[in-house]
């Protein structure tokens, strides 16, 4: 059943024990969302406790240092920035499928799958949540603000997509006027490489193939490639952007191998491309400019379906 | 004589034939800066005409539409974001030393050189300029909001630097509300490299040098690159950003050819490192995190004077 805000909060006044939980391989926005939420529902007096598929990338290991999960079992169970119930991850999924009871999330795409469901559409889960917090009557502290900085910046592109609104940047000043340390946030998360990111990205970039007449750029990034740099997928957040950032490029795609025979695909795309539609086709969703979706098969099977469907687009 | 903003405003009230200069070079924020108080003035039936010492860089021209110059000799001056009279550039300097008016500028280490002088510690310039265009009455439409955008992003690295405030996300989230087309300026600005721009990168990027147990990185820019590469400096903008982006480095340099045996220096530092300081000592100056200035004699030479000069830093 989709709600409002309104009742989402209600719900959350009207419950003492929560289970919250972040999407698989969890990026800032999830686990952003699902912390501001956490430490706000502590400072109500709630027991409260944080589940994720993976463990936290370093990036956001910062944030985490109060997140102590309290002791009980069973509990009101969100969902923060968990666009379907498959993106729990297969863990997650055997524990909590057709438990979840209040989804909050941002994705037009999402599958409902919880009992309740608050789908808004902002650039960020980060910025849903805020209004939450607030309508809450939490006071909202800095370890709350740096959360919820850390969500929105992360799924702007520090505010440099287009969907970034005149809300996004609302949020972003109200955040840092209670405390976020943005300047910090930014250098972290968007101006700070390991050398073994660096070391990735020039592996992967020295790969890159143009199609369509320069109207599609495509990225693989293979397990030899991160053997090779000495990086791993949790680093790779930044690198789906690169494709995209090639004058003339519609359609930026990367071929993450996850398993053997099976790529995560990443799609970013400028106008009037639409990245979920093309994700859709192949079993995945997410926004218009940036989606994503999982294709089993060998490296070339996989890039031949993905060119395929982006052909389509085009 | 140094002036807050209501003075200023009144000193443009008073005018009506004026002459608005950007510093050589110019970038996002100098043109978005003059541009906006273009637009702004004429509103207001007033005569005005723009000068720069350089051409308008190519992802700037979308600005330049309706900027036609209009038919006068003498006109009261205004400088924007020219923190020192050489910053005109030789022959705007020729033309205009001693004669600038007024100079609106951010840069606290200005160095005053015009009748009237209006310096605030903001991010960007255009923070400034859209106080004085409110205070002037006038109302901005999607072209002044565009310019001012454009600057606000260009000066903070798109709200990811430092130096980015509560009040520099409340001017954008106005400058977006009032149709400030901000997804497709970040495209075009920032998420779009040139396949110029990208050999150069690749080129400097190479040569890369490490220096004080890695807490500076040293990058050079030569014309044999700009060659190869076929880009030029109006492309370079976003280059002297990479070195500091490496983990542990706390001084980022960029040496780029300017002429024979001339060099200019672009400083970037992390925390707790004083670009400005740095580039005081060899003439410059600029902000806390990030400064310029010129340095003559061989590229060993160069480089030997600004690694020196870093190095006292640390």
């Amino acid at each position: 059943m989709m709600i409002n805000i309104s009742k989402a909060v209600q719900l959350l006044k009207e419950n003492d024990y929560f289970i919250i939980l972040s999407h698989q391989n969890p990026d800032g926005d999830t686990l952003g969302g699902a912390f501001a939420l956490f430490f706000a529902l502590r400072k109500l007096g709630k027991k409260v406790k944080f589940e994720c598929e993976n463990s936290i990338p370093k990036k956001y290991e910062f944030l985490t240092d109060a997140l102590i999960n309290d002791a009980f079992d069973d509990g009101y169970v969100v969902a923060v920035d968990v666009a379907d119930e498959k993106l729990l991850g297969d863990g997650l999924r055997k524990k909590y499928a057709g438990k979840v009871c209040l989804a909050v999330d941002h994705h037009l795409s999402h599958r409902e799958f919880s009992d309740f469901t608050l789908v808004e559409n902002k650039a960020a889960a980060c910025e849903i949540v805020l209004s939450i917090i607030e309508k809450l009557g939490v006071e909202i502290d800095k370890q709350i603000a740096d959360c919820l900085y850390v969500g929105i910046a992360t799924d702007t592109g520090c505010f440099r997509y287009t969907n970034t609104t005149e809300n996004t940047h609302l949020c972003a000043a109200k955040l840092i006027g209670l405390g976020a340390e943005s300047g910090r946030i930014n250098t972290a998360i968007f101006e700070t490489k390991t050398k073994t990111y660096a070391a990735l990205e020039r592996l992967a970039l020295s790969g890159l193939e143009m199609h369509f007449d320069g109207r599609c750029a495509l990225m693989c990034v293979t397990e030899k490639m991160f053997k090779e740099s000495g990086s791993d997928e949790t680093e790779c957040d930044g690198i789906s952007a690169l494709p995209r950032q090639i004058e003339g490029v519609l359609v930026g795609v990367t071929v993450r191998e996850k398993a053997e025979n099976e790529y995560k695909i990443s799609v970013r795309t400028n106008e009037p491309v639409d990245a979920c539609e093309i994700c859709a086709k192949l079993g995945g969703g997410g926004h218009v400019r940036a989606s994503g979706c999982t294709v089993k098969g060998t490296l070339d099977e996989v890039k031949k379906i993905v060119l395929d469907t982006v052909k389509e687009s085009l």
